[in-house]
């Protein structure tokens, strides 16, 4: 007994909007233990509206559609569902004075279009929709070849706000009786960094195999994370299963583990420092500010956060952050000397307890033999003095990834260092 | 003959993530002219995907599908699409040694699960991932019952940034050659800042109706694009087609649009002083360094963009940047005295021809009633002096938005006075 989700809109075949009503129903239906097998999305167009409708009720208990049920001509959903079972439409009075109501007193004139909005299939039951006109309904079509027993649709607005507030305030109530939901969710994201997917996998391959919890690889933006989810009868019971599974990836994978959940490496490094009441400065040649950028993201990052030097250019890194001439004529902007040497000036300059400092070579122009596109020097100064290395990021994944890269290494530098 | 889109992922279904792929890869159809009359969304599940791949061909001619190519047991696409026409997989040696290379160069341990993602169905060509591991194919099963004739799939990772680089790389050049677009189509975006996109719509609205070419607003981060689109029986015919729109969008939008296709506020800005032969420095507050980041985005940014300072702290401001302590007492950090102190600093300290500060609120707290969340002063220092002007960002959307929105009004304000 699972549901689906159908989104209607030509707009979304043309990729002028993201389809967020898909992804919010999602996490909805997962909040609310209800399986969810299959997502689909069709444009404005009666024919295959009703093709998808059909399908979905040979596969699915539970069918909810976004979009299709304003007054307009390309408003197809309402009548292509009736039409989908020949079922026909049947106008209800007091929708139709609610629709009159509404419209009046936002000022606007009734047209004759709106009342289109107050047709239902015979049979279906109206899903009030408190903040616009249009309402939903809640359908079980008649039983047939095809159609799952059971088989039911409920119908929303595509405005997301409208959607939303309806599904609170009358699809809530109505899906917790519906004896769709085995049982209810709970989950945990952990997050990792400075180790592949892959390698993370095997280290973790007997959970990535459990049923309940199951565990499940995601990777991104530099990142591995790890999804755990557990079902169980309520959502103490289902957040208790986690525990132990969460206890063991985090056993076994140590320190590459940096966070859980909405942690980011820079929330994570801001928040170890604030508990030492200490502070971080940056020094930034590639990132060009990305390092500062990604501190500055985490709210409330300005009690850990100084600031620092973006030092792009070199006159730049003698001028504010003291480099000597000496070690960018003899080693180069990209090497540890003059990491070292921008560390330990915006250190001494800001009066941080820490300081990172990133130099290298982005690309796409700029690389050589010895120190190729790609090429990265960190450098942490703190209060135990000061240490730097190079790190190779290679060049295929173009300029935007190295800076990424660069900023993800150089705060997990200082966690692991904390 | 149509596309069709399969996005493959379970932290789909559970409404982990947002399905900006099937977003991104519509928007590139319809530029292609390619039409695309259904999206599917399914979870990491071999029986449902092998269903999704089976209905899919026997209704489009051209499937696209995202994710699922990765090392890990949960990434079955390749496997499932194979098995969905019985076709048996085939390791290609010269796919497993590349991977092996990229691994390698990277500084990480090949693993054993790395060689499933160098098999291929029989029959399939590779499609090159110049940034990931995994490479996508390109594959025309053997004609059969309930496949449409000709029917072909392409698969492209899950990441963005590497469905985005193999599309543009080795994707558009096949889809073009295909014969599934209508016609040639040729396509211009034109990038506006600082209007919204209902009064930009008004503006064009008959040039909104137009069918060939056809113009489409879009909004997205802070700007708004028109996307003209002509189709014509050679490129060069669509391209004439584009000239007078783009003249007459240009003539009634005037400095609004700031540049076109891959164009970025930072981009022009950059490119317009190099023409000039001047230099930039910035001095950021409440963006801390997300400015800087943006410019260094740029390729080749390091000829005009030569720092700045990260003033986050009062002290940084007043140490780095000469901020006078009584412009930070009397008128507090986010005022035009300050941003105008931080601007002239920082150009008096880095000798750069034009500087840009910003120091503001981004919120959550921090706001207080003369100083709400939203407002931040801006300031220019150049050639002929130094502005500051207060702007109103408002609250509701968010510490990430204020910062966005921070960075592209500064960029904007420089470009309207070069």
């Amino acid at each position: 007994m699972t549901a689906e989700i159908l989104c209607i809109g030509t707009e979304l075949l043309l990729g002028n909007i993201t389809n967020g009503n898909a992804r919010w129903i999602a996490e909805q239906l997962a909040a609310l233990g209800i399986p969810h097998h299959r997502q689909t999305v069709v444009g404005d167009n009666r024919e295959r509206l009703i093709a998808a409708v059909r399908e979905a009720a040979g596969r699915c208990r539970l069918l909810i559609t976004t979009g299709g049920l304003g007054p307009t001509p390309d408003d197809l959903t309402t009548e292509a569902i009736a039409a989908a079972f020949g079922a026909p439409l049947v106008e209800h009075p007091e929708v139709w004075s609610d629709i009159q109501a509404k419209i009046t007193a936002r000022g606007r004139a009734v047209a004759p279009s709106n009342r289109r909005q107050a047709q239902l299939p015979l049979g279906a039951a109206v899903l009030p929709n408190p903040a616009g006109t249009a309402p939903g309904m809640v359908w079980t079509p008649p039983a047939g070849a095809g159609i799952q027993p059971g088989f039911t649709v409920l119908t929303f607005p595509g405005v997301p706000s409208e959607l939303e507030l309806m599904w609170q305030v009358t699809a809530v109530a109505w899906l917790r009786d519906s004896t769709l939901a085995a049982g209810v969710f709970a989950s945990r994201m952990l997050r990792f960094w400075g180790v592949a997917e892959s390698s993370l996998a095997e280290q973790v391959a007997d959970l990535l195999a459990g049923e309940n919890p199951t565990v499940a690889p995601y990777a991104g933006a530099g990142q591995v994370k790890l999804r755990i989810t557990a079902r169980a009868g309520t959502a103490a019971a289902a957040a208790a299963l986690l525990v132990p599974v969460e206890a063991e990836l985090r056993r076994r994978t140590g320190s590459l583990c940096f966070g859980s959940d909405d942690d980011s490496l820079a929330s994570v490094v801001l928040q170890l420092l604030r508990q030492r009441g200490q502070t971080l400065a940056v020094a930034e040649s590639c990132t060009g500010g990305g390092l500062g950028a990604a501190l500055a993201a985490v709210p409330g990052a300005s009690d850990v956060f100084l600031g620092g030097v973006i030092a792009y250019a070199n006159a730049v890194k003698q001028e504010l952050l003291a480099v000597p001439l000496a070690a960018l004529e003899a080693d180069g902007a990209v090497s540890d000397s003059v990491a070292t040497a921008m560390a330990e000036g915006v250190r001494r300059r800001t009066g941080a307890t820490w300081a990172l400092a990133v130099t290298g070579v982005a690309g796409p122009g700029g690389g050589s033999g010895d120190k190729p596109v790609g090429l990265v020097h960190i450098a942490l100064a703190g209060p135990a003095g000061c240490s730097s290395e190079g790190v190779r990021f290679g060049s295929s994944r173009g300029r935007s990834w190295i800076q990424l890269l660069t900023v993800g290494e150089a705060l997990n530098r200082l966690r692991l260092a904390l």
